[in-house]
C-alpha cells in the first residue's frame, strides 16, 4: 500500500533528456538534494556534486570506499556479545573547490547575475557538466565552462576542466584552485534524532601526517586516528591560455591552494585542468602514500584530460551496452511519468555504476559514495538489491563483491564463536567485516544475512557460469553458514517435529526478535539445500577441491546430512485458515496498525513511534514474506503468492526504499499491472523525486538496483531459478516498448518487448536455451526469435 | 531449580552472634565484600563500610539517597522514544577518615601487627564497633576503639567516636581526620562488562562552590554539573583527653583536614568525636547549604556523641521490637544452616533500614546506599519486594515510598504522550522519576511496573487503613494506570474476544517484548479493577473527593466501564494439554535450555550468552508466572499452582536475585518444605555468603525484602487478599521456633508458631480478626490464641 504522496515536485525541465539529468537554474532551495544527484564517482572514489565555487555547501562530502574511521560502541546500558565497535565513512580532504575572481569579484552563484544557467549529469560521457555566463557587476560577461570526471579507468584520479573565457571586455582574472580537509562536522553537520544518518565523531578523526607543494602540486597527507588508515590526496594542474598569467602555490596541515593570476582578454579562453589524486592504504607509510598519488598525477597530467575523457566515454559506452535499459513510451500515450521514469531508470543505473564499478576488495554501501547516512556501511542490500544488476551486466564486479565478503569470512567465524554457534556468522552491517549493528535487535537478530549472501552466491554461480568462484571461495562459505543455521534452529514437537529458527529478526524490521520468520526460513533452508548439494558434487566430481575444503573446514558429512534434514524438515509458518504464510509464527495475533488514524507526516513510522508500538502491532516497513515469494518464486503457487501479496500489501507501508521494486516486481507477477507500475514509479523516482524526503542524505542504491530488477523481474517476468532462465512479459499499455541486454553465462541475450510480441536475439555467444512463457526457446547468435504475449 | 552451588565460605566466627555480625581478623580479601557488608546509613546517607584509617579501600563510597548526576544516553543506534537522560547515584565527599600515626608510624592494617581485632555491625545499637590492639613495630602497645554511626534520630548526621590509649608507653601520637571528594572513579572503578555496574562518567561531577575551616570544623560545597543539586559536607570534632594536645585546620577546594598532635601518655585514653553532616538541595545556595550543615554541627556537637548513640539504640529498640523475626533452632537439631540464617534475617532487616528509614522524598535504591550498582536508581523491587515488610512494620515509610511515586506523576504522564498512549508510564528506572532504561527491552517494554505501585498501592491501603492517602493521592494514580492498560492492550478475534497486552517484558528478564505475559496481564487486570472499584467507591460515598478527583483527571464514567471490561475480559495463557499457565503466548513453542551443557562457571547466563540465545529459549531468570501466583494467589486453584509451580522450576536460573524468595515462598505453600527452605537460605544469605558473587557492588535490598517475606508468606502462610489475614504455618523440622510481630491497620500481632501450634497475640490495638488455617479468629489484646498445625 502506498501511504504517501510525497514525490517532491519535478524542479527541472521537462520533457527530460534521455542522457542528461539537466538543471536548467540555481536553486538553491535544493541545494543538499541536488549535491547527491549529482555526485560522481567510480566506486572507489565518490564527490558529492556540489558546486566548485565558493558557493554555500550543505553537505560537503569526498568518500573513499571502504575508508572508515572506528569507534567504540558505548551502550547505556551493556549485555554480553554485543557489537563492540562501528565503522563511518570518512569524510575526506575535498580536492573539488575551484573558487572564480574577476576584477576581485567573486563568483558566487546565490548572488551571481546569471545569464544562463546549465548543469547536467551527463549520463552518457560519465561527467559533471556546467556551463554559466556570469554578468559581473561591472557588466563583464564571463562564459564559464566546467567538466568533472571521478575516472572509471583510473579509479584514483579525479579530474575538473575549467574554462573561463571573458566576452565583452579585459579584466585580471584570479583562479584559485583549493583542497581543504574539514576536521568539523564530520557526518556533515548534525544528526537529529534520525537514526539512519551517521553519528558525528567526538574526537578528530584525521591526523595530519606530512604535506608538500611542489610547483603546482600539493600532496596532503593524513592518517584516521582509531583504524589507522592512511589517506594521500594530491592536486596539480595544467593551464592552458592565451593570456598572460603566473601561479603561486601555498599549503598548511588541512589546506592547500594554487593561485592562478591571469590578464584575461576578451575571447581568449583560460583552460585550466585539474587533476586530483586520493591514494589510500592500511600498511603504507605517509611517504610511499604521497609518492603513489605523485606518481598518479604524472601519469594525468601527462595523458591529459582529453585522454581521461576518452577513456571515460569508452567506459561509458561499453556499460550501456551491457546494461541499458530502455522505455519507449507510446507515442500517443506519451505521458509525463512514463517519460519521468525511462530517464529515471538511466539514471538510477548510472549511479549503481558509480557506487561499485571499482569496488575492489570492499562492498558497495547503502548510499553508495553520495552520503554517509548509514555510516557508508555494507547490508544486505548489496547482495539482494545491487548485485542482481551486477550480475547480468558485469559479473566481475559481482565476482570482486563476493570475494569482499570471502575475505570477512574468519570475521565471521571468530563473531559465530563468541556467541556459542557453529560455522560464520556475516556482519549485519559492516565495513571491515565486523560487526557493528549497535542495535541488535535490528542487527545481529538479522541472521538472514548468511542466507542472503549464500542466495547471492548461487545466482552468481548460476548466471555467470563461474564454477572456479564456487571451488575457491564460495564452497567454505556455504558449509559455515549451513553449519550456522543447522546450529542455530532446533526440531519442535510442538511444530510436528519440524526444524523451528527462534529469535530472529527478518527483513522487514517493524517487527523484530520474532519465532519463525517465513522469509528467514524459507532462506536458511535453501542455504543448507545448496551447502549440501555443492559438498556432494564436490566429492564426486571434484575429489582435490573436496579434500581442500575439508582441510579448510574440518567439515564431516555427517554435517552435510543434518543440512539436508534440516533443509528438508524446515518449517514455514502457514495459517490454514486464511491460507497464507506467517511473516513470523505470531504474525496474526497482532492488532492491526491504525493506519486510518495515522496522518501522512507521522510516517516513516520509526521517526514517530516507539519500537515497541510498532513491533506489537501487524504493520509492515517493507515486503518480507512478498520477498521470499519473489527470490524463491519457485516454492509457492500462484494462489499462495496472491494471497499472501493481497494480505500483506495493504500493511505494508513501504517506510522502507527496499520495498517498492519488490512489491512491483510482485504485482506483475499477479497480473496488477497498475499497482506495478505505480510502486514502480516510486521505486524509479525514489531519488529524483525524493521520495523519502532524505535524498540530500545520499542515494539510495539498492531501490536503485531494485528499479532495475522491476524491468527483468517485474515487466519481462523473467524468473532465473537455478539459472534457468524464463520470461513471461506483460508491460503497461502506455508504454511502447521495453528493450534490455542481459549477460548470461558469458553470452549476451537482448530482450526486446511491445505490447504484443517480444523478441529475443543472442547478440554474442554461440546458443542459449530459454523460456517464454512456459515454452522453451533455443536461441543462436545473431538470429532474433519473436513470441506473442498472452495477457492471463 | 538451584543450578550453582556458589556459597563463599564464611570467614567469619561461628557460631554467629545473634546481634552483632563479627569479623574477628582483618580479611584484605574480602575487603570489597566487607565494605558492603559493614556499610552503614539511615536511608538518606549511607557510608560504605571502608575502614577510618589509611587501609587499603577498593570501592569508596558515601552516597545521599536520590543524590544524582544526569548524563545523555547515546545510543550507538537511536530510535524515537528511547529515553534520553541518564541518572546515577553520585559517590560524595568523603568524611569517615581518621589516620592515626604514633611515634610518626602510620597505623595501616594490612602490615599492622594487631594483637587482637573485632569489628562488628552491631545490629542492636545501631553501630559500627571496631577494637584492635596494634603493636607499634618499637613495641608499643595502642588500643584502638571506634564506633561509628549514620544517625537514624538526625538524617543528616552521622558520628565516629575514636578512642586511642597506649598501654605500656608514651608516644607522640597524631590523629589526622580527613575528609576528601574524589574526583576520579565516581562510580568505584571500572565497569568491565557487567551490566549491572553504574556507568563511569566521563565529565567532572562535583564542582568545588565554597569551602572554608573555622577551628576544629571543616565545611566543603559542591554542586553536581549536569544535574545541579548543591552539597555541603561538615566536620567537626570534640576531643577529650587528659594528655596535652593541638590541633591544625585546612582545607582546600576537595579537601579538608583537621589535625591532632598528642603527647600520649600510657593508660590514659585520647578520645575523638568527629561529628558528619551532609545538606543537599536542588534550590539553596552554597551559603545556605553549608549554614545548614553548620547548624547541623553545632547541634550535634551540643548533644554529644553519647546523646546521638542513646537516639540511635532508642530508635534500634523500637524497630527490632516492630520488626524482629525470631528463628528459635531445634537444641537437638541445631545445625549450622538454621544458626545462620537466624542471624541473617536480623542481618537483611538492619540493612532494609538502612536503606529505607529516612528515604523521605525519595525512594530505595536497589542496592540501598551501600553501593553505586544499577546507578542507585529505584525499581519496582521497591514496591513488590521491599514494602511488603515495611507496611507490616513501618507504615509510615510505606507511605512516604508511595508518595515518592506519586510526586512522580507529572513525569509519568509526559512520558505516556510522549509515547503516544493514554494515562500515565511510571519509569521502569529512575531517580527523579523520568525514564532512565537505556535498553527498553528490559526497560520501557516493563510495563509491569505501573500495576506493580498500584499493588503496593493497595495493599498498604488495605494493609495500614489508610483511605486518607488513597483520597489523596491513590486514586488519582489509579485512575491513570488503568487508562494505560486500557489504552495499550486490545480485543483479540483470535483469543475469543479476549483482552491482550502485546510487546512487554515481564519481570523474568529472560524473555522479553512478548505477548500477554501472564504476569502483567494478571497485574494489569487487578489494576484496571481496582481503579474502577475506587473510583466507584468515591463516587457513592466520598463525593467531594471524587469530584476533585474528575477535575485532577478528566475522568469520564466511561472509562471506567471500559477499564471493567477489559478487566473482566483480560487474557491469561494457559495451555490446555499441560494445564499450565504460560508465561507468555508462546512460551512452550520456545527450545528448552540446555542446562545440562552449561557449566556453573557460565551463570549468571547474562554474562556469559547474547540476549538473542537468552530470549529464545525456555529459561527464567527468576520467578514470574510463580510471581503472578503469590502475588494473586487467590486467583489460581492449588492445583494450578503446583503445575505451574513444577514446571518452572527447573528452568528458572535464579540468575536474578529476586528470585530464590518467591521460589520458596510458593514451595512452603505447595508443602514442599525440604525446597523452600533451601530457597530460603539461598536468599537470606544472598549478602552474606556472596551467593550471587557480587556482594562488593552493594546489598541486594529486594531479596533482603523478599527475605523477611519468606517468614510470613512462606513458613507462616500469611495471606493478606484485600487485606483480610490469614495463616497456615508450616516450619521445618530443624526449627523450634518461628516469631514475629506484624503493624496491621495500627495494631499490633504477634505470631508464634512451633512445629506444633501457632500462637496469636494482640500486642497492640483492641481487636482484629484473622483465619488459621480457614478457620475465623477473632483476637482481644493480650488475649493469645493458640492453634494445632496441620501438616497436609
Amino acid at each position: 500500500m502506498i501511504h504517501r504522496e510525497r514525490v517532491t515536485p519535478p524542479h527541472h525541465i521537462y520533457p527530460p533528456d534521455e542522457w542528461n539529468y539537466i538543471e536548467k537554474q540555481f536553486t538553491p532551495q535544493y541545494l543538499a538534494m541536488t549535491e547527491t544527484i549529482f555526485s560522481t564517482g567510480n566506486g572507489y572514489l565518490g564527490m558529492r556534486g556540489c558546486f566548485e565555487d565558493g558557493t554555500p555547501v550543505v553537505q560537503n562530502g569526498t568518500f573513499i570506499n571502504g575508508f572508515y574511521e572506528s569507534w567504540p560502541i558505548i551502550y547505556g546500558e551493556d549485555a554480553y556479545g554485543f557489537a563492540r565497535t562501528g565503522q563511518t565513512i570518512v569524510n575526506i580532504t575535498d580536492s573539488r573547490i575551484i573558487k572564480l575572481y574577476v576584477d576581485d569579484e567573486a563568483l558566487y552563484l546565490p548572488r551571481a547575475a546569471l545569464l544562463s544557467f546549465d548543469r547536467r549529469l551527463n549520463m552518457k560521457e560519465g561527467t559533471l557538466d556546467r556551463e554559466i555566463l556570469w554578468e559581473t557587476p561591472s557588466g563583464k560577461q564571463v562564459s564559464i565552462k566546467s567538466r568533472r570526471l571521478v575516472s572509471f579507468e583510473h579509479r584514483h584520479v579525479a579530474a575538473i576542466h575549467y574554462e573561463v573565457t571573458l566576452l565583452n571586455a579585459s579584466a585580471p582574472v584570479v583562479i584559485s584552485s583549493e583542497m581543504a580537509c574539514d576536521q568539523s562536522g564530520q557526518t556533515g553537520g548534525d544528526t537529529g534524532d534520525d537514526p539512519r544518518k551517521a553519528r558525528g565523531f567526538q574526537h578528530q578523526v584525521l591526523l595530519p601526517q606530512m604535506n608538500y607543494t611542489d610547483n603546482r602540486r600539493i600532496v596532503l597527507c593524513h592518517r584516521t586516528n582509531h583504524s589507522r588508515i592512511m589517506l594521500a590526496c594530491g592536486i596539480d594542474h595544467h593551464i592552458d591560455t592565451e593570456c598572460p598569467h603566473t601561479h603561486k602555490s601555498e599549503c598548511s596541515e588541512d589546506s592547500g591552494q594554487v593561485v592562478f593570476s591571469i590578464d584575461a582578454q576578451p575571447g581568449k579562453p583560460v583552460r585550466l585542468t585539474k587533476f586530483m589524486a586520493y591514494i589510500t592504504s592500511g600498511t603504507a607509510s605517509s611517504e610511499e602514500v604521497c609518492a603513489r598519488a605523485g606518481r598518479a598525477l604524472d601519469r594525468s597530467k601527462d595523458d591529459g584530460f582529453g585522454k581521461l575523457l576518452t577513456g571515460q566515454k569508452q567506459y561509458m559506452d561499453d556499460f550501456w551496452k551491457r546494461s541499458d535499459v530502455e522505455i519507449v513510451p507510446d507515442p500517443e500515450k506519451a505521458e509525463k511519468t512514463t517519460v519521468e521514469i525511462a530517464q529515471a531508470i538511466r539514471f538510477n543505473l548510472f549511479h549503481i555504476l558509480q557506487a561499485s564499478a571499482r569496488a575492489e576488495g570492499t562492498g558497495v554501501a547503502a548510499k553508495g559514495l553520495t552520503g554517509q547516512a548509514y555510516e557508508g556501511q555494507y547490508f544486505w542490500d548489496m547482495e539482494i538489491y545491487i548485485m542482481p544488476f551486477l550480475m547480468y551486466t558485469a559479473p566481475r564486479i559481482a565476482r570482486n563483491l563476493l570475494i569482499f565478503r570471502y575475505s570477512t569470512l574468519d570475521k565471521a567465524r571468530e563473531r559465530a564463536r563468541e556467541l556459542h554457534h557453529k560455522g560464520a556468522m556475516f556482519a549485519w552491517r559492516t565495513i571491515n567485516g565486523e560487526e557493528a549493528s549497535a542495535y541488535y535487535a535490528a542487527g545481529t537478530a538479522q541472521y538472514h544475512i548468511n542466507a542472503d549472501i549464500m542466495y547471492a552466491l548461487k545466482k552468481y554461480v548460476d548466471v555467470s557460469g563461474d564454477r572456479e568462484f564456487l571451488h575457491k571461495y564460495g564452497a567454505e562459505m556455504l558449509v559455515e553458514t549451513a553449519r550456522f543455521w543447522s546450529d542455530i534452529g532446533f526440531y519442535s514437537d510442538r511444530k510436528g517435529g519440524k526444524f523451528c529458527i527462534h529469535g530472529v529478526t527478518g527483513p522487514d524490521e517493524y517487527t523484530a526478535v520474532v519465532k519463525n520468520n517465513a522469509f528467514t526460513n524459507v532462506m536458511a533452508k535453501e542455504n543448507m539445500r545448496y551447502a549440501a548439494m555443492t559438498v556432494e558434487s564436490l566429492r564426486n566430481d571434484e575429489p582435490d577441491v573436496f579434500q581442500s575444503l575439508v582441510h579448510k573446514t574440518g567439515l564431516e558429512m555427517s554435517e552435510v546430512k543434518e543440512w539436508t534434514k534440516a533443509a528438508d524438515n524446515m518449517y514455514v509458518p502457514y495459517d490454514e485458515e486464511t491460507g497464507i504464510h506467517l511473516q513470523d509464527d505470531g504474525f496474526l495475533d497482532r492488532e492491526k496498525w491504525d493506519f486510518e488514524n495515522t496522518p501522512p507526516e507521522k510516517y516513516p513510522l520509526l521517526l514517530s513511534y516507539h519500537p515497541l508500538d510498532i513491533y506489537r502491532r501487524q504493520v509492515l516497513k517493507q515486503a518480507d514474506v512478498v520477498m521470499a515469494m519473489f527470490l524463491h518464486g519457485d516454492k509457492f503457487s500462484l494462489e499462495e503468492k496472491k494471497r499472501n501479496f493481497d494480505y500483506y500489501d495493504p500493511l505494508t507501508t513501504g517506510d522502507s526504499s527496499l520495498s517498492s521494486c519488490i512489491q512491483s516486481i510482485m504485482a506483475a507477477e499477479l497480473g496488477y499491472i497498475d499497482k506495478a507500475l505505480e510502486y514502480g514509479k516510486y521505486a524509479a523516482l525514489m531519488d529524483l523525486a525524493d521520495i523519502g524526503g532524505n535524498v540530500k542524505d545520499g542515494c539510495h542504491i539498492a531501490s536503485m538496483g531494485g528499479t532495475w530488477m522491476i524491468f527483468p523481474y517485474g515487466f519481462a517476468g523473467m524468473r532465473d531459478y537455478d539459472g534457468r532462465i524464463s520470461f513471461k512479459p506483460r508491460i503497461p499499455e502506455r508504454w511502447h516498448k521495453l528493450r534490455f541486454p542481459l549477460t548470461i553465462r558469458g553470452q549476451q541475450l537482448v530482450v526486446d518487448i511491445n505490447r504484443e510480441s517480444a523478441t529475443y536475439l543472442l547478440r554474442e555467444g554461440s546458443e542459449l536455451v530459454i523460456e517464454h512463457e512456459g515454452e522453451e526457446i533455443k536461441l543462436s547468435k545473431g538470429v532474433p526469435v519473436t513470441k506473442k504475449l498472452t495477457y492471463t
